[in-house]
């Protein structure tokens, strides 16, 4: 069976290194299922991969695309949990870039049929990595205060609407000045433009409340101030590093005020966590994200073979939403 | 009664601004001990503390002191558990530098009479550090590898030889050529004189072991080597700041190689923990220093009026030994 894919040759400049070409499928095993995708982002996990700078990188040449949903075409004969015109979802498993796939089984994860294609597209990385640093590191009760940088990033924003749902307060860093009624729609309780010194501005604006957990995807200065902001015993979890620069922790943060310091990576949790724990994760999530009418925003859809196009488009940093890649 | 003390006035210079005075002591209260103090070191946190660099400053006037130990002369009608002709140590409570002191009888910790005057003197502080450094932050079994800074430090010299009891190996940091045997006949299984790139020479010499804590009392540029030393999962506790520089992490190790960074503080521990538990510990430490003859090298001894000269000493770097107040 034939497929279209945008496969990667070399790591490096997109344009010269993914090409959109045919490609052979082999024969279904037993365990294994066909499925016909139908959206995937362009996230910039996936741009980084592309230029070699990810923490895990594939062998080459590879089909790039971290996450993405499609509709089960066909399942070998051993496979149970899953049928013909199931809609899926693919967590930790690189190659979505293509109109048709091959999977194991037991790396798909089954979601609703009501659930709408593209936001489907965008479930596997974002929401459940707000979802585990909302929950993994420290307990979080309706009232307590929790600060993020990097606040308008799809992540940001699900921290933001979970948060809320839960009674937790979020101190909301951002660059523009043009998010803040954006992020409180969305339920942020403080959205604050990043100036210095920000830790004293935080104090100010919450009246000095004790501050539990500080979620970091920048780096650098803000990572500092976010550090600085936080209570005695209050964790800070660093989840990106968009600045590319090194967290710096003044030892008075460590040694007096006993603040901790992780790091979280949605990959390593899906591989080192139970099949069960990550179905009855999504099952929850999907639930929520309907109930509520969570949303990401979507800036522009592209097909395939306009992948040069499509990634250009998402570099660019003043996006209102996600660049799509639909089949 | 009369005492004789050591009375900071002002923060700063401590030649300006610590007094040897006589002072009245009032009565005993029912759950008061009366304690003759024996020998007190001077340890660089009293030094910072002098200077008005610590983390929690007293009011003042204030005798320093961090820890010492005294024999009780007097308790008064509601001590039940300690009594006259025993040997005390403060855990956690200054006021160590002067010749008598009051204290509540529940801030004492006694310890057998066959400890050393001058070894029990050192009691309070670094053991305990050492210990908790080894047991709280990850379990280390036998065969299991820690790296430290700051190696040749009393805390330093403490995890070398609580470590090597319980077969776990350590990989230690010092700055100069003179210490590798002094601490290979401690225990030491790797001493490395700091060089860069410090994580790399650590690789070699240890054939590339998992490192799985990292214990940092220096930061700066050593904290951040200690840290790229590190195994995956790996933690890294900071007690003490020595190049005053701030911990710096790489992005990498929090998120992709999920090493998570820890501070340490004695004094915070003791104001946190039960009473019983913390007797259970310095039963456990004493009965080990005992039977191993564990012992913390003196360089000197100086009377109480002699203070000036002795903190002169204390200040230099390339001491062997510490430096003792006695009383």
């Amino acid at each position: 069976m034939k497929s279209h894919a945008i496969v990667l040759k070399e790591f490096g400049d997109p344009n010269k290194n993914l090409i959109y070409r045919e490609r052979e499928l082999p024969d279904l095993e037993p365990n294994q299922v066909l499925v016909e995708m139908k959206a995937s982002p362009i996230n910039p996990a996936d741009i980084n991969l592309v230029e070699g700078k990810y923490g895990i990188l594939p062998d080459l040449p590879a089909v790039p695309g971290n996450e993405g949903i499609g509709i089960v075409l066909e399942t070998g004969p051993s496979v149970t949990k899953i049928e013909g015109g199931d809609k899926v979802i693919f967590p930790n498993q690189l190659g979505a870039w293509c109109n048709k796939r091959i999977c194991e089984s037991h790396h798909l994860i089954k979601i609703k049929n009501s659930f709408d294609i593209n936001q489907g597209a965008m479930l596997a990385v974002n929401p459940p990595t707000a979802w585990r640093l909302l929950n993994d590191f420290i307990e979080l009760k309706a009232g307590d205060w929790l600060i993020q940088n990097a606040a308008n990033s799809a992540v940001g924003r699900f921290i933001i609407q979970f948060a809320k749902i839960k009674g937790i307060k979020t101190i909301n860093i951002v660059r523009r000045e043009s998010l803040i009624q954006e992020l409180k729609d969305l339920g942020a309780d403080i959205v604050i433009v990043d100036r210095e010194p920000l830790s004293k501005v935080v104090k100010n604006e919450t009246d000095n409340a004790s501050i539990k957990l500080g979620i970091n995807a920048v780096g650098g200065l803000s990572a500092k101030e976010i550090a600085k902001s936080l209570g005695g015993n209050g964790k800070m979890v660093t989840y990106g590093a968009m600045s590319m620069q090194p967290v710096m922790i003044g030892n008075a943060l460590l040694i007096f005020k006993n603040i901790s310091f992780y790091g979280f990576w949605i990959s390593a949790w899906f591989k080192h966590t139970n099949p069960d724990k990550i179905k009855a994760m999504f099952d929850k999530i999907t639930t929520i994200i309907q109930q509520h009418n969570i949303t990401v925003p979507i800036e522009a859809c592209y097909s395939l073979d306009q992948i040069h196009e499509a990634i250009e488009f998402a570099r660019k940093s003043e996006r209102n939403g996600k660049i799509m890649l639909s089949m």
